[in-house]
């Protein structure tokens, strides 16, 4: 159970999964090198696609992004009436970009991704994703979230954190203080979608970052994904509104199908946006606000 | 990557889930015995109890068991008004039993495991699991359940058909006349769900199984939950009705969530009935009628 052995990638986290372990077996390795941040793993896999590879932790496949880049970017983009400006913390393969600016609405998004490397190895190995990085409404900078958030306070109508796990580089965007910097960067009716793990394995950690949450906006919300690259199958989004009369669950804009296949859309539609807030009952109670 | 090595239990498929591989990390191998009918292992899994292995595929572990327990019985039982009389096909662990005798309205529940040892096994290794084989409601007969409901016609109000995957002796539990022989065995209203795979992964076999039983039956349905063991994490239900009028998404029967904790259910609830049928775009678009 080595991470690279005898053709096979496994993705061992005794500190995130302990006992359990996905792999993926390759047929080549694209890249393997240490950027300033972090190890980046990209290798072309046997019938997932290509695969990025970020301190040992899958981050994104050809074959089952969709999941993951249309849930994290839509469900906000969906519950705002106007999305005009948009930023992006992460998401440095590039599949959040191309999602955001699926919506004719968006005026300008900007994305923070803090490791370049993850931006010129995407554009190189996973083009379908990273496609849009030299749109026109498309401000791509190389630089640290935090310190870009302090410098733009009121300024953006949805954020999306597309972050790794939080041990390592990613570890401070788990954080309360991480969410209180995103409401200043919000501007009137804001929304925030993040990364939020997976309530199989991780409901503590969900449940303490719903409680801080509700004490900074006055609507929250968690939804999940099906995506079978992701630790147990699946992926959770903790999403957080400044408008008090905002119903996460129910998109203030819907889509016909029609509408949802001129998009181009694989994974979301609106139904799928209401039913990805339905938690099974063990995370549903946990979860509960009382 | 071989089945058990180095303290791992590697579920290895290339027919139905080439270049991908789950594996549990284990502390000590219960059982290992093939029996008339399969090769059966159970180990004590580090972080997921026991675990009950069938021809090298997880069937079910103790962490993770109540989200395809529960609703594999619970879809089928909450759409019938009444379910008085049911049977269950395979199930040998015990578990969709137990789930079924939750019913205070069933009077008798027959179940048809064609290989005994399953079931001596699981009362050994997985009692809170194998629980009610001594219930009174309950009529544990080791045979052939294509025997048994040819002799049965016209007998049950709802038959659950908790069965291994299409290799192997459960390939003939996936083809139409299956389905043609559940449906002499229902009474009149009746409703039968089936173990249905995962649509990340056998999105035509699913198609074609949905076509031949619209042939069949008035009413035809597909649900899924999550379960962190099973492939990609997650698996699938199909669901006919004899009831044309039937909507299965909608049970005839909902739970508070005071209901619900009185009959101990750890996922299912009436909102996760709902949201289960809810499918993402692309086994939407590819399950769609037209």
């Amino acid at each position: 159970m080595d991470a690279m052995k005898k053709g096979w990638f496994s993705e061992l986290s005794p500190e995130m999964w302990p006992g359990q372990c996905m792999s993926l077996e390759y047929e080549k390795v694209l890249e393997d090198i240490k950027s300033d941040y972090q190890h980046i793993v990209v290798f072309k896999s046997k019938t997932y696609g290509n695969v990025l590879v970020l301190d040992g932790v899958i981050q994104i496949t050809e074959r089952d992004e969709c999941g993951y880049q249309e849930m994290i970017t839509h469900l906000p983009m969906f519950c705002h009436p106007n999305p005009e400006r948009v930023l992006i913390i992460g998401g440095g393969d590039g599949g959040v970009l191309r999602e955001v600016l699926r919506h004719p609405c968006v005026k300008e998004v900007t994305q923070c991704e803090i490791d370049g490397k993850v931006i010129e190895l995407s554009k190189k190995h996973l083009p379908g994703i990273a496609s849009c990085f030299d749109d026109p409404r498309a401000n791509v900078i190389v630089g640290d979230g935090f310190k870009f958030m302090k410098e733009h306070e009121g300024s953006f109508d949805v954020i999306i954190t597309d972050s790794s796990d939080p041990i390592g580089p990613a570890s401070s965007l788990f954080e309360k203080e991480y969410y209180h910097l995103m409401k200043t960067a919000l501007r009137p009716g804001g929304i925030v979608c993040s990364q939020g793990e997976c309530v199989w394995l991780h409901l503590d950690l969900i449940k303490s970052m719903q409680d801080f949450c509700k004490e900074l906006y006055p609507t929250v919300g968690y939804a999940y994904a099906t995506v079978p690259t992701y630790p147990s199958g699946q992926i959770g989004f903790t999403l957080c509104s400044l408008d008090d009369s905002a119903d996460l669950a129910h998109p203030c804009r819907t889509l016909t199908q029609e509408q949802v296949q001129e998009m181009g859309l694989q994974y979301y539609n609106t139904d799928v946006h209401t039913a990805a807030f339905v938690l099974p009952q063990f995370a549903r109670k946990k979860l509960a606000s009382d």
